[in-house]
């Protein structure tokens, strides 16, 4: 990174701390030493000399000071910006762009991809809401590394300038939401699915290897009549699945790009088919199959798109909400219990109760869950807050969006990993609590008439003596008759016609 | 109430009311003269005697005094009910069930689709999780009604048993789901997608009507560049399109029948090759394509298909809060707001600004939507708190579902016939307005550069001048050069390559 | 239908139903037989003739088909509206209104407020934002009601107008918030304060005879150091001590009435000192405190103390639920699961499953809180979106705040009544538990180091011992020294000092 | 900072990046160079050797790879525990332990809250739902931070242990909450009651300065009476005046401390007072009045008063989205928006539209509305989902409560400053647009009477007319009578009784 010393960049890393006397918060201060001068249409302003950004990333950085790092746009959105940027260029080129300048650009887009400009991005969610200050961010970033690369002076916008070469025939309101879209498209193709599949890949085997062990069904947290424990698991693997699909299924409408419609989507300033052009470099540059949006207008205005995308990363998390919390339940314990599971254990689970082991895995799992479920909200509320040409919710939905892929990739893999995969059995324990249980009595439907059935089971219960006694007590069955019918067994499948 | 003379109530459809001391709260009074008796394995329960339901239902009814009648389950829930007994019945009878009785139970499961049984549905939303108790009542009602048909004894149970016949080879955890998903994709087909091709329609109609008309793009809120008022609402156009298909593409998934499961997923007590013959059966009732579930397990213990509906409902009304704000805004006025289209006049606007009129579908259709956003968080809540084999928060799920399918299907035609079909476009005010906006500008970007004709701008803002003043005055252009180049119909595309 | 006479049903409280073509929707048909003509500044219109209402709200009917009788105006808000009128009468007199009109307007209001007229509202949720036209249904009932007392003729408008009269010195705008602020205060006093605080006595009650009962506490769902029965029940006390506090700190800003805003807060077209006079009458009518809002433009344009209420609803929601999920895991089983204690078996728990009874009650309240959580956001949405000088969110917000107020007031007496009451200890199975348990070392903590301690725990753990073998396996303790120490009696303090 | 050194801390600050392959995902690398060895009761572990934290920490950061930094749970929340360790210290002190420990223990945690450790504490919010392995990190830092004071050999836990010392008394189980307790109590105290206040003065100054500016009222969007820009601005000023309230009303059960219950609540290993005197130190280090819980069982196993604390937050993030919202609307324009304010320019609006400049200011802050609005939903889940003795959302909790408090002051003083304090009235434009509307006809009502005020405003809008020539066209009243009657400034306020 040649001219640019990145020392320092602790300062601008650093979550906001406090000093004592205003106990908990304080303002972040940045201490860059040296400085350039950059300007815009307001005017000049001062940018710290290891920055690549330009005046109105400055000029954003000063004017909104809100949640400070944590709060900045996530990762994944600047590197889909920086494929944006460099397919656009790729483009224009075709279009007439001088090369020279085209090259450079793609070589800053390049760095911009790799991540390792990333501390060169600064700029938070609660922005303008069009996002325009983080596109001119990525205009300044590539500007200025390009200009640099072909030996010029940073801040000069020669020979590429910000505006007319790195966002040559785009808009924010164009540029923006097209990132967003890609950015999301991307990591739910190499984050979220792959993390899933996993996931029900692993718990596809542990249902497999539960296929023959009987226990007790639960409904309404009562006993119920039996299952298998690999049938129990066999509805988590159905949800999974059926959760892949649903991501899957939005990925359709999340593959159309708004690039091309610039500022209001009528497309003015670019030219006819820059926007199918540009979307076939991206397909190129990802590796992901993207089109441009039938419709600019819509694709500028609103983000249906994204909160029908979030919709499916809602269902996940209530999926996931139900397994966790099935998983942990059917691990209580050890001795108080259901007890049927034993879980991993991770960590020592108690700074006051020594030999404590808890469902950590799980917990992360809900508390992610708990959290796309309220991401949930944002997102709807943004969405259903455009006016006219522009939706300007797009940061904030946006975050949310990759936020709650990530947390559900990196859960799913965690949960996977730390917990799923070393689930066992507990035999014995199921097998006791199975055979204590009355709703075996179930089979007996047929045989003796649901009135009848259910005064044994009641009878047993009041007296606290198995179902076989209660039954043979009523004089509904022998002894060898009850064995005969009321076994387990049976009890997993259907009868033959 | 002397001179009107009121319709007697039915004493069960009356909302809650209140008398004086006890201000505005008390208790629903049943005050049905005459009574016949009922019993279930709890014992005998006194029931009014106009009313098909049993026992169980009775004691629901008692123990679950929980939001009065408005509260009860939806409709089209009940119907989907008729539906299932109905196809259960007919498969029953292929296993061997007598013809008569299963005749029986068909006339009756008839009468309960038709609607005209629908008072003998006295349950509430917030009873068992399982809707165990509505299961019931669909079975006493038919149970009772086919019972009379054959010229049986109401209460007898005889020939016609609710749970031996009527519910035969079913439970409550797989009946109360497939009618869910029968309710919801019937409602879906017949109502709410018709709903939205209907209002997409004369969208498009307005679209293509308004294609000539250049108005002033907003972006921000802010004057921007122009685009047509058809193209304004072709966006909206896009949206709804994109929401039927969203709609249309959660059907696959909702089409799966729990059907078959019985208590926990097994399928115990019932047949093999039941499932799929209930489901085969219930797309020839419905003409729709129903499937049995391929997971049983994963069918009653989640809702996820549901929860996934609600998020493509979640989706339609995001949109249409959009739309229905900018058409709102788009006609604010008359004098002092935008102005820009005429909304059609339907009723008096204020008690106390006489000629006032108001946005009102608008803001019916906004309503609407915030219900179906909050609606959202209450299917998300009950289908992320499912345990082991069964979610217990079907009926809550179910009414939402249900009504936010109804909400937007309503408001959706209301809003097309009361609002969007007599939408005008105020011509003259668009013109006026898009000849003073300086956003027109954006044109000479190509020709000044960015820098330059941010100067012309703002000028022309700052001396209250117009744009082509200005650029004369700043001598980027002659007045004949201006109006060359400044003209709003070149602004509407992107250039020709 | 042979055998039963179906009591004649009303057309207007009917839900939709639907013909079997097209099968689950159809149109609400009104079937009077015979009209009146009606007029407003629109013209005139047929009204049936056994109704009171008049063009306004007929028109509001016919335009606004959306949801049916299940979403008419909560019947509190309607009897609200008949105290405001009746309130307002009485001020209007004392400023000159003819005292024979203002006395026939009260008693039309009082009949409105004994619910007697309650099917003369029949205007739905989803109308006006600014609930306009159910202003005007209460202006046009309680002036036909008057004009017949006093012997006129229904529709005239003389010798009392609906506007000039029954709406004097109001407008929709001040007087539809008013009603809100009205029904919700009558609502939290009389209906939920009382319901929550009955549950939170007998649940002191439990906590009381369940004061000396020892069992393992849970943490992480896994087995934790011990506590009393009556400890853990003391803590869902604390739970509704405190919402009951949160519900009574929301009413200061509740009872803050908008009446004497008018139309934009400006108090235009009423008298000064009206707005105090109405707020000072209504707290006679009602006997609860009520005062005049000190800013009427934040009275109209806003509705945060609606939101803020039903933030309080919402935290009774999440405290509700958290109560009844600890009492149906406790009393899950009855042989497979926790089974600490014994809910009241109210009604057979499964059509399939003889014997089987549910914690159908703790269903009903999670349900019942999961709905509650999403009228928050239907609240909250609403409550944002207003502009200018109102909010039209009207109609939608106060509809989910009192749903609110009601299924949690119905849903704690139910709970109350049919569960808690009834709860009794299985103090067996609790012993039982307490002593398998491994977390009682934790007292020993002190005496042997947390390490040490661990160490026991672990090794009984994995090798399926008690505590108490493993600790003297290792040589920490002799069998004595264990006894002496460990004893469960002396966990459920802190020590003395 | 002595014996150790503090580079590379970059790793563990830098987002998760991505490499191009796996193209935007990629794990988080952690590079440190030397390492020291910790343990706990499950091993040995490598920590890196620039860090305080121990065995406990560093497995958690292993175990739980969810979110990345971006995650870490919130500076304040540290702090918080910081202030929680130094008073359980001084009050364990009182009760005999070691001063010379307590001292250098008290020493470390004041290094904690002053935020200079920040970097040693790297957990993510997505880790053990009680917050254990958090408490354990504080443990680690402060214990190996005092062992460093007192010149002890780090990891050796001597002479300073973390659980024997610094965690004295304490379990996670109480200390999590409470440190919850006091980051938000201090953060709404220091952070955002000042910040809502500053709003509310500078909106008080503005609706002062404005209160002779008389403007067209708006309802429904549609123009309606008349009232002052003060006025108008006096709504917001109320709205903040009530938020404020509401915040400082969550106050009181805030502030109620679980430290004390320990595991469970019943206070087990900690001593009779521990709770009073911890809560009276914490007072005293903060400046803040806390007080000890009456109820430790509540404490622990419900969030309830986060949920009511973000319930207040949810209702000031609705008053400011409106707010807000009207300030961009009354500022739209320049030219074909309503225009009646001008917004401070504080940045170039577009990248494709020179001169454009947009309200930015209020887009950050509706976007940290639709933000909070979003988290109320992850609270109100996770506080529901406590089972038994223990709520195990607290870091998901605890997490976007600070969030919420952090965005909204900081929004609240960006918005303040950048926007606010430089809004200026265009009195040229409101006066213009007051004098065009139709709806000063209003104040006629009580002369001509409701329905014929209504014909001379429809008149004069179909005509196109002024109020004034269609009302005297109409023969109502002469051009004088018109003038004399019609006056803006005479329908500000109620009439003179």
């Amino acid at each position: 990174m040649a001219g640019i010393r990145l020392a320092r960049r602790l300062q601008l890393a650093q979550p906001r701390l406090g000093s004592y006397p205003r106990l908990f918060s304080s303002t972040t201060s940045i201490m860059s030493q040296s400085y350039r001068v950059e300007r815009d249409t307001f005017g000049e302003l001062q940018v710290p000399s290891d920055r690549y950004w330009g005046a109105q990333t400055q000029r954003s950085l000063q004017n909104f000071d809100i949640g400070g790092p944590t709060e900045r746009l996530p990762p994944p959105l600047i590197k889909a910006f920086g494929v944006l940027k460099k397919a656009a260029s790729v483009v224009n080129v075709s279009y007439g762009m001088d090369p020279k300048i085209g090259k450079a650009i793609q070589q800053a887009a390049d760095e911009v991809i790799s991540g390792k400009l990333i501390d060169h991005f600064p700029l938070v969610v609660f922005q303008t809401g069009s996002g325009t200050q983080s596109n001119m961010n990525v205009n300044e970033v590539i500007s200025n590394r390009a200009i640099e690369i072909l030996g010029g002076e940073l801040g000069s916008k020669k020979p590429v300038h910000p505006n007319d070469h790195v966002n040559m025939s785009q808009s924010s309101n164009d540029t923006f939401p097209t990132a967003m879209h890609v950015a999301a498209v991307v990591e739910l193709n190499h984050n979220l699915i792959p993390a899933l599949t996993n996931l029900r890949d692993v718990l596809a085997e542990k249902a497999k290897a539960f296929e023959n062990i009987i226990k007790i069904g639960r409904t309404h947290l009562q006993d119920a009549t039996p299952l298998t424990l690999g049938q129990e698991f066999s509805g988590y693997v159905q949800q999974l699945t059926n959760g892949i699909a649903r991501v899957q299924g939005v990925l359709p409408r999340l593959s159309l790009l708004a690039q091309g419609g610039t500022a209001v989507g009528t497309g003015l300033n670019t030219k006819k088919g820059f926007d199918v052009k540009v979307a076939a470099e991206i397909s190129k540059i990802t590796g992901l199959d993207f089109k441009t949006a039938p419709n600019k207008f819509e694709a500028l205005a609103s983000h249906d798109a994204l909160v029908e995308a979030h919709g499916a990363l809602n269902v996940v998390a209530v999926s996931l909400m139900k397994i966790a919390n099935d998983i942990r339940f059917l691990g209580s314990g050890p001795r108080c219990g259901i007890g049927e599971l034993s879980l991993p254990e991770n960590e020592p689970g108690s700074s006051i109760m020594p030999g404590k082991v808890n469902p950590t895995q799980c917990e992360a799992m809900t508390m992610v869950a708990a959290q796309v479920m309220g991401n949930q909200v944002a997102v709807s509320v943004g969405g259903s807050n455009g006016h006219f040409e522009l939706n300007v919710f797009k940061p904030v939905i946006a975050k949310n969006v990759l936020q709650s892929i990530r947390l559900l990739s990196d859960a799913s893999r965690s949960f996977t990993k730390n917990c799923v995969v070393g689930i066992q059995a507990n035999e014995k324990r199921i097998s006791q609590l199975l055979n204590e249980s009355l709703m075996l009595a179930t089979i007996l439907n047929k045989t003796l008439g649901y009135d009848n059935v259910a005064k044994c089971a009641k009878k047993a219960h009041k007296e606290g003596t198995t179902l076989k006694e209660a039954t043979v007590a009523l004089g509904f069955l022998t002894p060898e008759e009850f064995d005969e019918k009321v076994r387990p067994e049976l009890m997993l499948y259907p009868d033959e016609e």
